[in-house]
């Protein structure tokens, strides 16, 4: 099996993009992130997305986006897995070059969401869920975020506060991500004073949905010529499912998914959590992000809100998250957001996250959760 | 790379199944696939389906399905490419056993469509083509494939009952295959006399929906231990892209993804059009059953509609083609389709093809066809 690299990235500002059509938005961040890795051509281009079949009644990406992007005729699909679309066609690709199949896959994500109203996204969304048993009920997924995070609290003694900081860490780093969908700082008071979506979430412990498109060149590490910037190679990588409906799970409040894919990928790498350097984190909710902190292997059950009230997820804490924003701040176009996060910890990895750079960084960690952690695929990156 | 086997196949009746829940019809192909493979463990699901996010307000059929038949935290995503997503399935699963990443993938592919209105079917499959300009200027899939066929007729002076042939072999076939949709043969005056949908394109030249869901377990050859049966393996694979739209192509008449796609399998397993020894096409429409001859090297530009009448793509003829009845007869579940050509190919080469049983053959290849001939996926098998 062959190492592979990521030799180039792009993304678009997560926004209502009204003035952009679907394939524009995924063409920007393909073209970016060619022209970032000095290539004209690719063996595949595999996309991520989840809904554009019924949001924007466009199915069928592969070859519209490979067209799209000058790449008519090379092979194209798409891969799905509700929110965790895009590291799953991440994964994907990655497979195809390691294997020695294809020698450049572009991997783009894509996701239009604003085009719609919020009540045909909250039910595109449920789609993610068990339709019989869940949606077909009316659950929609902030109400099984929910449900999961009153548990939680009841269970581990926490309180509302003390999920505080994942939300105020994450919009205090998108403030220097140019392509956060929210630039703003938030503090405990405000985080206090949100509204109520439904008990105990509140709208700073719920991402905000967006349109935004993220792309990477994966090409094997011995075909590149250094150039003299830093390089980044996946080193693990790992896919692991559990039931789709949490009424089915033997533990509804641990993320057995993202323990097998974070152990797979640690595996893989030879590498175990104290080796992480940051992890970008799947926290489209509060709890989501306490949850995969502790299936990870950083915090012990019910101990994911003490590590974010030790300070230990800050930038300068021992385990930063949600470096550029998070899916809370930068935004949760959700089957693009897999290829956000890896994009991040490239640029993490190669020195290019601005305002927010962390310190001699060497490997980093992104983890993308579908559905209510039904899904789940993990990958570790390094400098080389 | 390894050589890869199909060591079990599986397949429901394509029918409307009303009683039936998707994960239902998906779940008895895999468990047939699996019970024939005797192997009660995968390493990952692949799931071939285009429209269950709209028709059937469920996405993320990979954990759903999983967890559905025993596979809980097994891997497990969806490939789409419109009306080829089973074969573009297929081919992901294929590559990562060939790779040596995964030792056994079940592919399954399912589509429901029977439960929606036929208007709201027709919109969905509207999504497959370009949504800005085809879809949105109401061109339905019945009227692109009607275009081309007009066209073609125009261009190499072909008159509708030229094209007969096609449904007649594949209703003639599907009476014999207990799976099929429409068990019922078919005459020439029959097909003269259904009515028409759009000019030139009548009702027996159109491929019926369906639902509908096969499945095929995948191992490497060498894996295998041999029990007296025949044993199949994959041969050749390829896959490609055209625009989306069809008047963006240079050649509207021709299919450029599918001359592609056939090539890579050539090349792939040293083999010509010549040692095919029969050919499960996309036969959707009767014009498309038509260019795959010809993009595939079976017959010159122009001249598919000559192979059927010569008799050739009969079960005696040179070529046979839809020896279980095809798209046309034993019906359309979109995202199924290309896993049901998959398996009657297993089905003939180990001689389990019962009254379509043809003699001697040890070669056979299918193509699924994603859009009006937009995304193309080939794969050639062989019996060892």
């Amino acid at each position: 099996m062959r190492e592979v690299a990521i030799i180039g990235i792009g993304q678009t500002k997560v926004d209502e993009h009204w003035d952009k059509s679907l394939k524009e938005l995924a063409g920007e961040a393909v073209i970016d992130a060619m022209r970032d890795a000095n290539r004209d051509y690719a063996d595949a281009v595999y996309i991520g997305n989840m809904m554009s079949g019924s949001a924007n009644h466009q199915q069928h990406l592969g070859a519209l986006i490979a067209d799209w992007v000058g790449l008519r005729y090379t092979e194209a699909i798409k891969v799905e897995s509700a929110c965790s679309s895009a590291a799953s066609a991440f994964r994907a690709g990655l497979m195809a070059v390691a294997s020695g199949q294809l020698n450049c896959v572009v991997v783009a994500a894509v996701e239009k969401m604003t085009d719609s109203t919020m009540a045909e996204i909250t039910t595109e969304l449920a789609t993610a869920a068990d339709a019989d048993y869940e949606a077909g009920m009316g659950l929609s997924f902030v109400a099984l975020n929910a449900l999961i995070m009153k548990r939680y609290m009841h269970e581990y003694g926490w309180k509302k506060e003390d999920f505080a900081p994942f939300p105020i860490n994450a919009h205090v780093n998108a403030v220097h991500n140019p392509n956060a969908r929210f630039q703003e700082a938030i503090t405990l008071e405000t985080y206090l004073k949100a509204g109520m979506i439904c008990p105990p979430i509140n709208l700073l412990d719920a991402s905000p949905v967006g349109d935004g498109a993220a792309a990477a060149v994966l090409v094997p590490l011995d075909s590149v010529t250094r150039d003299g910037r830093p390089l980044v190679k996946v080193v693990g990588s790992g896919g692991a499912t559990d039931s789709i409906g949490i009424h089915h799970r033997r533990e509804p409040l641990f993320l057995k998914a993202a323990e097998i894919s974070s152990k797979q990928a640690y595996q893989q790498s030879g590498l175990t959590p104290k080796d992480i350097d940051f992890f970008e984190l799947h926290d489209a909710f509060s709890i989501m992000a306490a949850l995969s902190l502790e299936a990870s292997g950083f915090a012990e059950r019910g101990q994911g809100p003490r590590m974010a009230n030790n300070g230990d997820i800050y930038p300068t804490g021992k385990l930063p998250v949600s470096t550029r924003g998070g899916l809370k701040a930068r935004g949760h176009p959700v089957g693009a957001t897999g290829l956000y996060q890896i994009t991040e910890v490239v640029q993490q990895l190669r020195g290019e996250a601005g305002g927010n750079q962390l310190d001699g960084v060497k490997t980093g960690m992104a983890q993308n959760i579908g559905g209510s952690g039904s899904n789940i695929v993990t990958h570790i990156l390094q400098r080389v």
